[in-house]
C-alpha cells in the first residue's frame, strides 16, 4: 500500500524523520552526565512511538488519564501525569498503581496535597514550581511550597517545572537563557525542600526548546520534552529541530480549483489541521499549515492553507499554483503549525519510512 | 449518575436546549410552504441527535465519508455529502448506494463530473454554485455550470450553494439580505440549467443564520443548516438562537488557583475546547470559551478561558473569582465559541435534560 491508496484527509508519520529527531534530542540530553530524558507522550499518544522514544519501557510523561492507562497497560510503569491533579482523579491513578504502575501526579495546592497523602491507594506526587511560565506551580519563594511538601510527607517524589515560556523565545541564546533560569529555579526549590528535611529524588524540568539548548543541567535529574519527536512549523522556528525534519503531515486531496484566483481547496480543514495559529507569532506565519508536494517536497511560491473551514482548507500561494498537475483528487501534504493539536484530530498514523510506501498503521490514544 | 460523577474534561449536551433549538429552526423553515429542511449532521455527528433533527430518517447532510457510512447504516438513506467529491471517493459512495442508501455528492468541476457519470456505481450529484462565499462552487455566469450539468447527464440531481459568508454579517437584516442574494443566485442557476433542458429536482442552499432569517424561499426546495442544533457563542451573536440556548458545553475541573492574579486553571485546554477563535470577530470576544457555573448559570464578571494550552485553560475574569467556592476539583462549564470544532474533540455526549442528572450517553462519529 502507498499513500495514494489512502482516503484523505489522514495523518502520515515519517519514521526516518522521527528517528532523526529522537537521535538529536538523545544527543542533547547526553551532553549532561547523569541527566535522564523522560519523553512526554502527549504529542505522539502512541505505544509504537513510545517504543522508540522511551525504549525498554523507560520513564515517560503523560497528559491525560487515558494516556496513563494506555501506556501502563502497554508496559510503561514509570510515569509522571504532568497536569495538576484533582482529588477526584486519584482513584484512577491509584488503581493503575495497584496494578503495577508507578504513575506520579503533580500538584501546586496544599489541599490537593493533603488529599493525595490521605488517599488509601499509593500515589506519589511532585510539587509543581513556577519558574517563569506563570501557568501552574507555586512561586519559588512562596510559603506554600514547604507546606505542600509537608502535606505530601512520604508521598513527595520531587519537584517539577515547565518552561512553556520558552515558546516566547526566538533564538538559541534565548532558549539557553530560559533553560538556565528554569534550572536555577527548580534546583533552588529542591534545595529549599531538602533543607527542610525532605528527600527530593526527582528534579524534573523541561520543554523541547530548552531541553535541546540548555547549557547546564547540574542538579537536575530529568528533562521532559514531547513535541521534538515530530516537530512542526513553530518548533522549527524555535530551533528545536532542522526546518525540514517535521515527521507528521496531513495527506490531503484537491477538492476545488480556482485558477482565476490562484487558489485551491483541500479536503483538510479546521478539523484535520486544527485551528492552531502558533506561527502567527513566529518570524514566518504559515497560516493553518504549509502545503508541500505528495512526496513532501516544497512547491514554488511556498503555498499555505490560508483559510480553514470545518472540512475545507483554502490554499494561497505567492507564485502561480501548478494547476496542470493538480486536478481534482491530486494529493498534497500539509505540514502542521503545531503537531500536538493537528495529530489529536486523527486516530492513527500511516507510517512511511522516507518514501510513500505505507509500512505500518499505528494507533493513538485520544480523549481523556 | 450526575455530572459530578464524570471524569473531566467531557462534553455535556442539554436535551432541553437542543429541543428548543430544533423547534426554532423547524418553525423558521415552516414559514416557507413546500420548503424542506435537510439538517447538516457535521456538528452533531450523532444518530441520537439525528433521530430528533431528522425524524423518520428524513433527508440529511453530511461532511465526511465516515458520517455518510454511519448514518446510512443507521437508516438515513437520503443524504447529501456536501464537500466537493474526488474521483477516488466515488467507490465508497457507490458502495453505500448499492447497499440501499442514496448518498448524493457535489462538484464544481467538469472532470470530476465526468468521473461521476462514468462510474459504474450509482452516484447522483449536485452542481455546486458560488453565491458569494467565494469558497467552492462555480460562478453563476460561468460557462462551466452548463458543462458540469452536461457531463453529469442523468446523474444531475440538482444545484447546491452554501452561504458561509453569512458569518460575516452581524444583524438580522444582514442575514435576510445574504439569504435573499443566495436564493436569487441558486434559483437563477437552477433556471439556467432547466432552460438548457436539464431536470433540476433539488435546489439546495443554506447556513444556519440565513435559514433562520430568510424572508423568501421561492424556487428553493430545501435548506441545509447544522450548527443551529447546538448553537454557540458565535452563532448567538449572529442571532441564530437566543444567547442562553447553547446546548453543548465542556465540563471541566479546577486544577489551579491563583487568587493573587485572579486566575484559575481548568483541565479543559486547547484539545478539549479547540483553538477556534470565532468570537474574536464578533461584538463580544469570549477568548476560548465562556466559563459558567456547574449548572450552567452565569458567574460574576463573566469569566472566560483567555489562554488555552494543550490540557490547561487559564480563566480570566472582570470581577474577583469566587475562590472560596472553587477549590481544586470544583466543576465549571465552558461554553464553546464554535460547537462544531469543540464537539469534534470528544467521542461522546453526556446528556442532561435541563438539570445535572446524566440521562444518556450518546456516541459521535469523528474522523474521516
Amino acid at each position: 500500500m502507498t499513500l495514494d491508496d489512502l482516503t484523505t484527509p489522514c495523518l502520515v508519520l515519517d519514521l526516518a524523520v522521527l528517528k532523526r529527531n529522537l537521535a538529536l534530542m538523545e544527543a542533547a540530553v547526553a551532553r549532561h552526565p547523569g541527566l535522564r530524558l523522560r519523553p512526554h507522550l502527549k504529542t505522539a499518544k502512541s505505544r509504537e512511538v513510545a517504543r522508540l522514544a522511551a525504549p525498554g519501557f523507560g520513564p515517560i510523561t503523560v497528559s491525560t488519564l487515558a494516556e496513563a492507562r494506555y501506556f501502563a497497560e502497554g508496559g510503561w510503569r514509570d510515569q509522571i501525569y504532568a497536569v495538576g491533579i484533582t482529588p477526584q482523579k486519584l482513584d484512577a491513578v491509584a488503581a493503575l498503581n495497584a496494578a503495577g504502575a508507578a504513575v506520579k501526579v503533580i500538584t501546586d495546592d496544599v489541599e490537593a496535597a493533603r488529599a493525595i497523602a490521605a488517599h488509601p491507594g499509593r500515589v506519589d506526587a511532585l510539587a509543581e514550581v513556577d519558574v517563569g511560565e506563570a501557568r501552574g506551580g507555586v512561586a519559588l519563594d512562596s510559603p506554600v511550597l514547604p507546606e505542600i511538601a509537608a502535606a505530601l510527607g512520604k508521598r513527595l517524589a520531587g519537584v517539577i517545572s515547565h518552561s512553556g515560556h520558552s515558546y516566547g523565545g526566538r533564538t538559541i541564546e534565548d532558549m539557553a537563557a530560559i533553560a538556565e533560569a528554569e534550572r536555577l529555579g527548580i534546583v533552588t526549590a529542591a534545595e529549599r525542600l531538602r533543607a527542610a528535611g525532605h528527600a527530593v529524588p526527582i528534579v524534573s524540568l523541561g520543554s523541547s526548546p530548552t531541553a535541546m539548548h540548555a547549557a547546564r543541567m547540574d542538579g537536575v535529574t530529568e528533562v521532559r520534552a514531547g513535541v521534538y519527536m515530530f516537530g512542526d512549523l513553530f518548533q522549527a522556528q524555535l530551533h528545536t529541530h532542522p526546518a525540514e525534519d517535521i515527521a507528521v503531515m496531513v495527506l490531503a486531496s484537491v477538492i476545488g480549483r480556482r485558477p482565476e484566483r490562484n487558489t485551491l481547496l483541500l479536503d483538510a480543514g479546521a478539523l484535520a489541521l486544527s485551528k492552531d495559529r502558533s506561527t502567527q507569532a513566529a518570524p514566518r506565519d504559515w497560516g493553518f499549515g504549509r502545503v508541500v508536494g505528495p512526496d513532501g517536497s516544497p512547491l514554488p511560491g511556498e503555498p499555505m492553507v490560508a483559510r480553514a473551514y470545518q472540512e475545507h482548507g483554502e490554499v494561497h500561494s505567492d507564485a502561480p499554483l501548478p494547476f496542470d498537475r493538480l486536478p481534482i483528487g491530486a494529493r498534497l501534504r500539509v505540514v502542521p503549525n503545531h503537531t500536538c493539536l493537528t495529530a489529536a484530530a486523527h486516530d492513527r498514523y500511516h507510517v512511511v519510512d522516507g518514501g510513500t510506501e505505507v509500512i505500518a498503521v499505528w494507533d493513538r490514544v485520544n480523549g481523556w
